[in-house]
């Protein structure tokens, strides 16, 4: 009997990637990946197997790591990210439900949400929502009652997948959902190609949201009704304010 | 003039520290921190400058980072987790707001949520908000409203600080508004010093969850309504059953 490691390695560079991760995928027979984001490790271990499979087959993916695992190989499920934040760590259980002997080992990675958000500054500081836009899965009447419930309860929020060829105007609505409830000059920010070549990120507010250039690399922030623009840097205050001067 | 990063390094153990983050801290001439955490970090940079300061002394060690860096010194800020999740990331950047010429660069690590996540199995898989249970910084009031919109919203819920001596019932306080929202069945999980000695994890229902014994090492993970325990495992869906057989 294999085991399975379901590992994020960050959000781009090497350089993201924690030890622990590098570790499984150095002891893994097999790397099994979205063919995107397995390329970003291939590099790093070109004497590995490497099974590569394209988007919309997430569920084949999960199976072929488990045919490996219960054929004695190790093997590692490669994320973008952090894989238990929109990536593969529930369905790779899911499809091993029925094999409770198997061993799935998630390593947790640095998510586009912390990774903008350092690139932005400190726009998550306090409470916040992750939201993906992506309606492949999820009906879009839901993502727009978290959209709004969300800005209601003031949190900051962090959208994923906020367009894409086929979705190109999923920011839009959402950007006017939640104009809405926050005000049109609340501080946005956007991070895209974070940690990889072609890097960038800038500022803008909610009412200019709608019209920016996001794709499916782009990370959006949205900030909350304290949230501030600080020497160009997105910041969200935590409360010290109210505890004395700063 | 100097530079300030402020890093995250990680939920413990160096195995969840970034390359890019063990970078800064051995590029770094002090190294500033709460005294908790700079302990896990002293021992792997004997040789650095250390300045510690205690719990609810925010704003003098950002203070101390920004004084140290107008003097020419490298400082890295060094929080648990991320810095940008419930860290100091803002306040240095608030604290620095009249030295706009002051180089500050935030690096992300893994946050105790997706750490958390992965030591549960694959709660955060689908839309999540994180709810800090601390009203030292945020009356009471902003907390309960926002845990019953993101209970109306079906949110998974990730909730940080959920007890401490001073506040041994806010996660009793915190379940109680919850079970208005969600079903008592509702699948929780709960990982205490995580990637540190001691480390442990565990689930419960939505209807146990006031009696955990939560403390300030101690992340909570309440389910939406599609979570399930799957051989063991906390497991949200993201909704590839639709699309076919698991």
């Amino acid at each position: 009997m294999g085991k399975i490691y379901v590992v994020g390695i960050g959000p781009g560079g090497p350089g993201d990637t924690t030890p622990r991760v590098e570790a499984a995928l150095a002891a893994s027979d097999v790397l099994v990946g979205y063919t995107t984001y397995i390329q970003l490790v291939r590099e790093r271990y070109p004497e590995k197997e490497i099974v590569a499979t394209p988007m919309t087959t997430e569920v084949e993916r999960c199976r072929a790591c488990r045919e490996l695992a219960l054929g004695g190989k190790t093997v590692s499920m490669v994320c973008s990210g952090d894989a238990g934040v929109y990536g593969m760590a529930g369905l790779v259980h899911q499809v091993c439900r029925d094999f409770p002997e198997l061993e799935i080992q998630v390593l947790p990675g640095v998510t586009a949400a912390t990774a903008g958000a350092a690139l932005l500054g400190a726009p998550l500081v306090h409470d916040f929502a992750a939201v993906s836009l992506s309606d492949a899965l999820t009906p879009w009447e839901t993502i727009a009652r978290r959209l709004l419930l969300a800005a209601e309860g003031d949190f900051v929020l962090c959208l994923y997948n906020p367009a894409s060829k086929k979705r190109p105007n999923t920011l839009r609505q959402a950007a006017e959902l939640l104009l809405r409830r926050r005000a049109p000059d609340t501080p946005c920010g956007l991070a895209r190609r974070i940690g990889r070549e072609g890097e960038e990120s800038w500022l803008c507010t909610l009412g200019e949201l709608g019209e920016q250039p996001a794709d499916m690399f782009t990370t959006v922030f949205v900030g909350n009704s304290q949230t501030q623009v600080v020497n160009g840097r997105l910041v969200t205050p935590r409360g010290y304010e109210g505890k004395g001067t700063l």
